[in-house]
């Protein structure tokens, strides 16, 4: 029996008119480095979207979902390209500025991005890479920077101010189809190519709403959001659609992500939250030890990409600025968890331990954990097993290239379609995801896993120990096992013998999950992001490099 | 080009099974009139549906999409069917137990509903109806009453608690499209015969994502809703749903909706939230200042139905409870608008009158205004027009009958397929509805409308009229033309001259729109609910039945 309510599309172009019709004075603040900020009102910027929309179709001659690409930091235009490109029916590309020169090459190639809306400061990027893109025809320039750099270059070049003014303040947008493409974003995967993840209308739509709940960011247009996250980064985190949702106003820092300029937008635009990553976080609070600041407007910060170590928590509590988790990936638009202690556990002793995880799986996200021999694991806070999550923001599959089936590769999906995290960690019987280790990191050990974070941890606790790396050897006997790599501190006295024994102190590790192979490198080896490299250790190891002590 | 999200549907199921995993320790607290009220957890009221499901499906037959009626208080075991029958496929179907016999009788025999859990205390309601519903083969009883009402009737009838005792905990829940039939409901229109709103799976869990939203109720797993509005009314505002996605806890008044229980049960429980039509409310402040409690608990209540008077709303402002704004109708689900005043209002002398209005649109729900001519009008606070609406919660059709075709009366679906609300009002530059008059109340004047709301109100402010409705009766030269009719207070010596003049006075009525035909009644006409009978004074002017003076 069908229903008799309206089939009334999700789509990003209706939150678009909602944002300029119903919230139409609610602002985008975009720092400039000196002086005034730029001011643009939800209407303005709307209205400056479907101008550009306008001159993308007549203009540039954008039809039907063509990729539109971006180069950008967070700022008003960027917004208004997050609105127009979708509203029109094509499909915003936001590049991620901080990837290597060949991983941006292959994304625009394999999008066959044909328009790239850049900001003038990153032209000293894009400009080298054009020889090696021959889909893009156009790029449009907005903002400060040297145009001369693309002088000489097989596109046209557009000025993003000269290219829209003028145009129409109105645009047919077309009927669109809720599961029709409206943005991509490609994951940075450590091994492989990039892979594109494809988000729909819908898929943007509901995210929206869920950012919106008050058990989620919880949001309204009494709120200002400091938009630190980038907006080639998952969406930033869902930000520039949530707002224009329910008018919460955006102060954006564009390419001033200093702790300084931070401290002083905080300190003079008074935001009342602000998504980022820990380690900005971090800086931040470097920067107001040194120079403090009024940052009391700031009460609450969503902090993802990474844990935040419980001492900077403690740090911002003592601020005043309440730090909560959320976990998510590109693949999960990117609202996975987010941690709101339960009510039961509000002003006690609980409360921080809550805030310690990941968080909690709102309705929306169905989540399972699957054990090293492939079965269901309980909801106990103590079985520990890769996380698997299902619902309707949530990746199902890699985009294949156009034309292209689209690539649902075994490690990342299951049979059933849920997507493969990558992450293992436990889960609370109320729902709150505590995460212990990448899959990839783990040592299966006789078919159960030893987490390689929990030794780390375990190991960087002794005081002789700078840096610590586990990662997983083969063993004939258990399939893996842990080989513990480690930097000591100058002067240090400890021997194998003595960290393997303050290890096994008070329960810290269980006597099975000891490493027995130990070797002493000078420093534990990074990726371009600071993250231990654990690759490097492993191939070390296989090709003999590291000595090896045997207890 | 499609994205790569995964397809999961929107279903009442997956609300069902996240709030028992979940959020399983929340409560309903179901009220009871005597002693301790009964406390069922989250995951004991969802575990008692999924045995209810196995219950209807193993001992009744239930099967397909069949339609289950409820004719039920507020409580737990109401909660406990909302998610039984539509995740199990069928459709649950509340029965509005305020209606009249006849009402009540064509809808389940158009629904075909063969089951009907009843609440014990509603067999004299029920009983005397059996003989005329030939579909209804089944009849469980829950909680206190008497069962020999049913001795004799021709439908078999089961216990409640034995019919789900000892049955299955778990379920295969069917994979249900998400615009599927879940729930329906009828409306109860002044003319013609009820009207069948069918709910989707789709509509009721975007609606209750809305309802979760900061900008609308806004509730988390630390608040307490006092559920006050019937589960038969519009599904309780999609409270039980919306409480079943977040946790939020919920108080159940079952039959106990004197002013006095609800008293004790806010001094006792201590809501944070209520929902409720004014006249509860009304009620309930008259009791408080005959008997003060300790209501403090209560901040925020969601007053719908009908305008929340500003005196009342005052009064309650003193008492700390912050009476908002919604506005909504069966065909709504019922969210249309939520009156949050903007943030630029908030702590001014605007903020008030803000909080008069019916409220402000969210996302999900467009908005345009009719005029007389069938025109568009500005959203400008000042042009009145008939209200209609569009999006994914609100009604297309109704429903047609079981094999019909739905049915779209003119006068409710526009060509295009948004909805008429009957309602006239204005909208405000920033998406604000102020609701003025009935459409069919209206007053059609040479191609404008002259509002029968503003000039009853206008009139009733006179310190010599009790009561005034004004009707719209035929005019050669106007089309319409206001007929005042007014109850005078005793001992009043105020003519029509005199009256009419005040209406004139400060620009209180336009001066084309004043009255020419003036009548004194001893008392306005009301229907069941209370509302002025319009239908009944037009008669009577038609059929010459009332002493008309022109002026």
């Amino acid at each position: 029996m069908l229903s008799t309510m309206q089939d009334v599309p999700l789509t990003v172009t209706r939150i678009l008119v909602h944002g300029v019709l119903v919230h139409g004075t609610s602002q985008i603040t975009t720092w400039t480095g000196e002086g005034e900020p730029q001011r643009r009102s939800f209407r303005e910027a709307g209205t400056r979207a479907v101008q550009l929309a306008n001159a993308l179709r007549d203009d540039l001659g954008v039809t039907g979902d063509e990729r539109v690409a971006t180069l950008m930091w967070n700022n008003a235009e960027h917004v208004e390209a997050y609105f127009a490109i979708p509203s029109m029916g094509a499909v915003l590309h936001t590049l991620n500025l901080r990837l290597p020169a060949d991983q941006l090459v292959f994304i625009v190639n394999h999008a066959a991005d044909r328009v790239v809306i850049v900001n003038g400061s990153l032209l000293p990027l894009l400009a080298p890479l054009l020889p090696h893109l021959p889909t893009v025809e156009h790029v449009v320039v907005s903002g400060p920077g040297d145009r001369s750099l693309l002088d000489g270059a097989n596109v046209r070049v557009h000025e993003y101010e000269e290219l829209i003014a003028g145009k129409p303040t109105t645009y047919d947008w077309p009927e669109i189809d809720e599961r029709q493409a409206a943005a991509m974003c490609y994951t940075s995967g450590t091994t492989g190519d990039p892979k594109g993840v494809v988000y729909s209308h819908r898929s943007i739509y509901l995210h929206s709403m869920q950012v919106n709940m008050a058990q989620s960011m919880g949001l309204t247009d009494r709120d200002t959001s400091l938009v630190v996250v980038p907006q080639f980064h998952v969406n930033a985190w869902g930000l520039p659609h949530a707002t224009f949702m329910t008018g919460i106003n955006m102060l954006m820092p564009d390419r001033f992500l200093q702790p300084g300029p931070l401290a002083e937008m905080i300190e003079s635009e008074k935001p009342t939250h602000a998504a980022a990553v820990p380690t900005i976080w971090q800086g931040l609070l470097t920067e107001l030890r040194a120079k403090p600041r009024d940052v009391s407007s700031l009460t609450q910060v969503t902090i993802g990409g990474s844990a935040c170590p419980p001492s900077l928590m403690e740090a911002f509590d003592d601020l005043g600025m309440r730090v909560c988790h959320a976990w998510g990936m590109t693949e999960t638009s990117p609202l996975g968890t987010i941690a709101r202690p339960p009510a039961h556990a509000v002003g006690t002793d609980e409360e921080f331990g809550y805030r310690l995880t990941q968080g909690r799986f709102p309705a929306s996200v169905e989540a399972r954990l699957t054990g090293p021999g492939g079965e269901r694991l309980p909801w106990d806070g103590e079985s520990a097993g890769e996380l698997e999550v299902r619902g309707p923001w949530i990746a199902g599959a890699y985009y294949g290239g156009q034309g292209a089936e689209p690539l649902r590769p075994a490690d990342k999906f299951s049979e059933d379609g849920w997507l493969k995290t990558g992450d293992v960690g436990t889960i609370s019987a109320d729902g709150f995801l505590t995460l212990t280790d990448r899959a990839k990191d783990v040592i299966k050990s006789g078919g159960e896993w030893i987490s390689s974070v929990d030794l780390e941890n375990a190991l960087m606790s002794h005081p002789d120990v700078a840096e610590a790396a586990v990662v997983a050897v083969p063993d004939e006997k258990w399939g893996e096992r842990p080989l513990a790599t480690v930097v000591m501190k100058a002067g240090s006295t400890a021997d194998f013998e003595t960290l393997r024994g303050f290890l096994a102190e008070e329960g810290k590790i269980a006597k099975w999950q000891l490493p027995e192979r130990w070797t002493i490198i000078e420093s534990v080896p990074k990726t371009s992001v600071g993250k231990f490299d654990k690759k490097v250790l492993r191939r070390q190891y296989a090709e003999g490099e590291l000595d090896v002590t045997k207890l």
